[in-house]
């Protein structure tokens, strides 16, 4: 438990940390020192002196840590689509013969957005085969280019079986991709192990690193030297200051920058990891499992109206506990009117992510009290809790 | 003269603007703000209430203003690289019968090698075409698809003529993407009259937004509803927040947004352009035409060991002074060892903009002064100066 390294308003129970972590109490002066002795002291000589031009690499290695993979394996920049597209364009340049991406319905939309413009980019007639969670599995054949998946899905929870389904893509043939957005920090990874090609992820979720944190990208380190950049960016060429007007891949994970890195930004990550540091993925899932199983304990014993919509097998699920519910938009922003945080997504998921960082059982308890109390009394049902931003 | 309003070390002449801007005394606290009362208070909640979601697009308005784009046709994110991709990715997709897209070797490497990129993954044979600048207008035949320039080359500060190899282009059936990364802030743009389709730019230079600081895409607005986004990530979709499968692009430029906005690179912009608010370009320009002339007139007359490698003529000029020396590298450490901040791009030549927010005459004669001195007596001709960095 490590709350006292977070600025969380007091009273609120903040179970919204699978969509923006809160604001590590060391980030803002960190980012302070980073604008005022760096970028306002050193200007320009900031990319040398104060390390800026490797805090990419740097940062990608401490993350890396974190989802199982080897230093040297890991890159931070630019956004998660981004990152998707890099990974796919580079997936699909593997298997030349092949035409097929397999995602599944589960995934978050942007990754099937993304793959959906870069095959029309591609225009050589690829297709984007999205099945039902549960089938996927069945769905691996001799066709598939690629299998993009999210491991963890976004509104339930639901884990996939990363070795199994790594192991079955490849005995097929084709390309791993993970998005481990909602798997980060939330629960143990082992990408080495796992002997995928590709995973991606962002950072402002359960590793706290604030509203437009950079993505990661990780790539197997065996192929990474053969892999081709479709976004060919100047930071990731192997002599970016050389000024060629030809692009020659940087070494390794290298090739996977693009653009100038923000700098501003890393500075925030880089704070929220050092609470990292020396935090044991077993032990973090341990707690997360006890969290997630409590809140459902109490949920259905205390509210009959909400249906379980995640996994209750705690192994086939991430850290997060979502209940479906008809009103479930309304009821969800009676809660956050009551300080409990949590989200909602359509059409009817209610949504809650549990943090041993910074949420413990109490937390829990006191939220499905503010719940039941909720759901007995209709509080949800009035016309402002219901009426829908345009933005949620 | 804004000087009053940035953060320079005592005694630097700062020259190097053109590279990166200097810290505007109010960002650092603008950024804390965002930090500890919109993410820290208001955590999730920040992308409505603080108006996170809505800072692309407000943003790319103040932008817009700079370039003279009309309100609602620039957005920022992402970084250059990116914006190059996504407008010769569309750019392309409108001319879907030509394969041949125009640069020059003047423009900055980046947009080549994104150029080299977006082609080879499109794998339709199209050919990317590099001519000298100055025969950039004799090249444009029927063949070109697309006619990506820098409008000003990051080396010399040479000036492409805007409007005619627009107009060039554009009669000759071609789409031209302006890459305004030395010009925003430093010349007085109008791309509405400019009539191009694309252009794009970045915000750390000039316009002093910090280090990876987002980029801008404009698009002109009567083609905006038609443009094929090829990074179609989510914050792009007609309706982010109803998780379709399929993505439906959004409204005009919205189109152009890809992943999440990076909230704190996007405060410090906020606060540099608080300066830019009242700022008239003819005004900014009248005063760095008269720098760099001091700055030419200065430097010819006490070093003759130098060449100036940028035009002579204002008209055909940015806002930056080039300078060749066969030792230019020594001789601009030897420079930075005495406070005048300019830099150096391979292979000779000695680079030097002039910023009349925060730099003055008085600036100019003192630069050529140590200039001088440094010449006279060969101080750059240590082994200390001579040493290049790996990276610079």
């Amino acid at each position: 438990m490590k709350k006292h390294q977070f600025d969380i308003p007091q009273g609120m129970i903040y179970l919204d940390g699978n969509s923006l972590g809160p604001l590590p109490s060391a980030a803002t002066q960190r980012v302070a020192q980073t604008m005022q002795d760096e970028w306002g002291e050193l200007l320009i000589k900031g990319w040398n002196q104060a390390g800026w031009m490797q805090q990419p690499a740097k940062i990608g290695d401490r993350i890396g840590r974190i989802i199982g993979a080897s230093p040297g394996s890991t890159m931070t920049g630019d956004t998660l689509c981004i990152k998707v597209y890099q990974a796919l364009a580079a997936g699909l340049n593997m298997c030349p013969d092949r035409k097929v991406v397999l995602s599944d319905s589960g995934n978050f939309p942007t990754d099937l957005y993304m793959a959906q413009g870069l095959l029309k980019t591609m225009g050589q007639g690829h297709e984007l085969r999205i099945v039902d969670p549960e089938n996927v599995s069945d769905a691996i054949t001799d066709e598939i280019a690629v299998l993009l998946l999210t491991h963890v899905d976004y509104r339930t929870g639901r884990m996939h079986d990363m070795d199994a389904l790594t192991q079955k893509a490849q005995a097929a043939g084709a390309i791993v991709i993970w998005d481990l957005a909602h798997s980060t920090g939330a629960v143990p990874l082992d990408m080495t192990a796992s002997n995928a090609e590709f995973a991606v992820g962002c950072t402002y979720k359960y590793l706290n690193g604030g509203p437009g944190a950079p993505a990661f990208i990780y790539v197997r380190p065996d192929i990474a030297p053969g892999v081709e950049p479709a976004l060919s960016g100047w930071l990731g060429h192997l002599q970016p200051f050389e000024f060629d007007l030809e692009y020659h891949p940087g070494a390794g994970i290298d090739r996977m920058r693009v653009g100038t890195p923000s700098i501003l930004q890393l500075a925030a990550l880089e704070a929220s990891l050092d609470i990292w540091e020396d935090v044991d993925m077993d032990e973090i899932r341990a707690r997360s499992v006890e969290l997630c199983d409590l809140f459902i304990d109490e949920v259905e014993a205390r509210c009959p109206q909400l249906t379980l919509a995640s996994p209750r097998d705690a192994a086939q699920r991430g850290s997060q506990v979502s209940f479906r519910f008809k009103d479930g938009y309304a009821a969800m922003q009676a809660l956050i009117a009551q300080n409990v945080i949590g989200d909602f997504r359509a059409p009817d998921i209610m949504r809650f992510s549990f943090t041993p960082l910074y949420i413990d059982q109490q937390d829990v308890l006191e939220a499905a009290k503010i719940l039941q109390n909720i759901m007995q009394t209709d509080a949800w049902d009035t016309p402002q809790f219901k009426a829908r931003a345009a933005v949620t």
